[in-house]
């Protein structure tokens, strides 16, 4: 399948790279095409890097790995339509500030006919696509609006290895996936390292 | 030890008991003490329901058991300078609606010389004071500006039976905590039934 990922920072280059390791034919957007990072990032992933227009034209699908306040910005003017939007953003201020309307939310409100999917945002970007690396059981939560979405949202993270997923419904659960973001910091602060993971425990 | 637990909806009762349970010396503190309610907590716990001010006077240690909204007004004019104060509140709006400021930090600004200590207020009531009854590891969190104060709140977790206690240092983690409130409305949703939790994995 075709994807256009948005984003060439470690969340946008770990799932890009997952998804072409799995066969897909991945475009990355990014907003730098000049200057050294889209061709180290090309030569480092072997993925080629366009403009966001051009990477969204490319997908069938669409990830969006960009900094939650930039997002709307970038992908105003791309190609979304219709197809599903991969949503794994956060607002860099909501680790220690409040989130008025979560950016799931943001972005189905702003471009109303993409399906959107939110998913991995609470998770260290290498156990996003290698989630067997923990050596545990732990957890990936889904939203959003379109239920046919949410499934094929779920076959892709079943593709990545994930086994404990769980779908939230719709996109009002935006506020508690993007809600963990300050719990994921003040582990990873605690721990000093990202190799860790919730998960949620439900009685046998 | 003698405690004053504020509150008596479901959170004050079960803590509040199981502390009876643990030989501890309990009153509760209500503001509701004409009518109904004091008389059947105090019939069906054996626990003296007093006001928050005679409560308090009662107490080595406190208990913040009311809604989140109501706690700062409830609590003033307690005797609460240089005790404990194991805050177990949550405000009703962070379930769906940002925090401006956590509960944790404004009570402890209004009250600048108790001990605060946030823990379990992301845990169902009755797996607070009974962990093992899930039948598989979860974990509760901690935060407080008072090294030794945590330390006293652990105590006290681990004769509540928690193995999986996450000290997450002083009250900026507060956020954290209680951003986990919307997840935890979302999963009862989802699940119909309070018997689920979440567990810290760590890397092994």
């Amino acid at each position: 399948m075709k994807f256009g990922v948005m984003g060439t920072g470690q969340v946008g280059t770990t799932i890009g790279g997952k998804l072409q390791a799995l066969g897909h034919d991945v475009v990355f957007g990014s907003r730098s095409l000049e200057g050294g990072k889209a061709s180290r990032v090309g030569a480092e992933t072997g993925i080629r890097v366009a403009s966001h227009q051009e990477a969204a034209e490319h997908g069938e699908w669409i990830v969006n790995a960009l900094p939650g306040e930039h997002a709307i910005a970038s992908l105003t003017g791309c190609a979304l339509d219709g197809k599903i939007l991969v949503d794994i953003g956060n607002y860099e201020a909501a680790v220690d500030g409040p989130i008025a309307m979560p950016l799931g939310q943001a972005l189905q409100a702003a471009f109303p006919a993409v399906r959107l999917v939110k998913t991995l945002n609470s998770v260290s970007a290498h156990l996003m696509v290698d989630p067997d690396s923990l050596g545990a059981d732990h957890s990936v939560f889904l939203a959003g609006n379109d239920a046919a979405a949410r499934a094929e949202v779920e076959t892709l993270l079943r593709a990545f290895g994930w086994r404990s997923i769980l779908d939230l419904g719709d996109l009002e659960a935006c506020r508690a996936m993007e809600e963990l973001v300050p719990m994921w910091m003040r582990l990873f602060g605690k721990f000093g390292d990202p190799n860790f993971n919730l998960l949620v425990v439900r009685q046998g």
